[in-house]
């Protein structure tokens, strides 16, 4: 979702379609597609994008309450939500409170092996490149972020994977890792201001069953383990249950 | 080479053999085998290793020379070093100033692009895992160096780069990249002093003619273009020059 939330017009990503409105706001439509190593996987699952809209939204004024500035604004029907236009920053931030999928192939750890402190990792959001891993030198030479843009990243995704461990938590839910991508929004004064934007959800983060280990987000989906749809309520009941509604 | 100059046993490298001597030191012999892709493609070229150990030999004592404490200690025959055994780091530094290679796949960008400043790659040395890209956060994960270390890592790797691509310079090579290796030395204090390991050669880095781009290392093999002693030999003399030997 490059282009997602920017106010250049309508974009179709792999889970939501974003649509620029008349008054200024964007459209965050949340399709039933989930995919899966770079879209080669593809299936459609019946609401799944009315239950993440739900667990993206409760997250995000979560965050909003915590003092995270996101683009949310509001939700416009059952699968829809509202942001303001964001200009995406091109990175995946990913935070790992335990090793499993890529960075068990990196590491040679075994999957569920702590990683105490938290791992951040920036990935180049290119589909063409296959979404490769970046250094701090990469991201300066590509000029993705300023390093003091790049700082402030790092300590909002640490902040914002912090809250939500605890938050899982509290709901019986082991927080492997989780994905982010931030935008910035122009202040009237001519600078701009670094917010949350996109989604979190059970697509882009892995959620565990705190006492079996069984997972309940889309690893499902990717290696074939259950089903989808029962393990994204099971999230959703779990998450509400930390955030204590 | 993760374990090559460990003082714990003779150790065969797909470049290198290496042995440990009753005096303490290790002999280093320079095969002719030329390898790449992680191994997959192997040739032999006959006075390979005769080259590189020249070519390392002369660079290292350089380096030397400008103050960066290296594992060398003199020359056994022709195409063997003597060296101090090291604590290997179990990380390739790669330092950067023109993409070429995984940079280009990684980035996108057009083969040649300067990279000002130079970029510092650290991979993990572990050919059963491909030897991964890694980031400051996965070398503190896997305990491969602490964070000191890894800002003298970098320091060194950027001050023996730089010493290398003026000698480049004067000899008519465009030095696109090239990879270290680091060691620890004890100290009779029981504190430890890292050095410059492993060589510095054609094998390990990318050398081409400032006027035509043509490439004079192992490029030469991996790419199939063109005869790979040939350019070994004109790296030598060109080194040389630019050395003023």
């Amino acid at each position: 979702m490059q282009a997602a939330t920017a106010p250049t017009g309508p974009y179709e990503g792999k889970a939501k379609r974003v649509t620029l409105r008349p008054d200024g706001l964007v459209e965050l439509r949340y399709k039933d597609d989930a995919t899966a190593f770079n879209g080669q996987k593809h299936a459609l699952f019946a609401d799944k994008g009315v239950l993440n809209s739900q667990i993206s939204e409760m997250l995000f004024q979560y965050m909003e309450e915590h003092g995270i500035p996101t683009h949310s604004r509001g939700r416009l029907d059952e699968r829809t939500l509202l942001a303001v236009p964001a200009k995406m920053f091109a990175l995946e931030a990913v935070v790992r409170f335990k090793i499993a999928g890529s960075l068990r192939k990196r590491t040679g750890l075994p999957d569920g092996t702590p990683c105490s402190p938290p791992i951040v990792e920036f990935y180049y959001k290119r589909d063409d490149l296959g979404d490769p891993l970046l250094n701090d030198a990469h991201i300066a030479l590509l000029k993705l972020a300023t390093p003091d843009e790049l700082a402030t990243l790092t300590a909002l995704s640490l902040r914002v994977a912090g809250l939500l461990h605890e938050v899982c938590a509290r709901g019986g839910i082991d927080l492997i890792d989780l994905k982010f991508e931030f935008g910035r929004i122009p202040n009237s004064d001519g600078s701009s201001t670094i917010v949350l934007a996109d989604e979190i959800s059970p697509d882009t983060c892995r959620f565990r069953d705190a006492a079996t280990g069984q997972s309940l987000d889309k690893d499902r989906f990717r290696e074939d383990t259950g089903d989808l749809l029962a393990g994204y309520r099971e999230s959703l009941a779990r998450l509400r249950k930390g955030l204590g509604k």
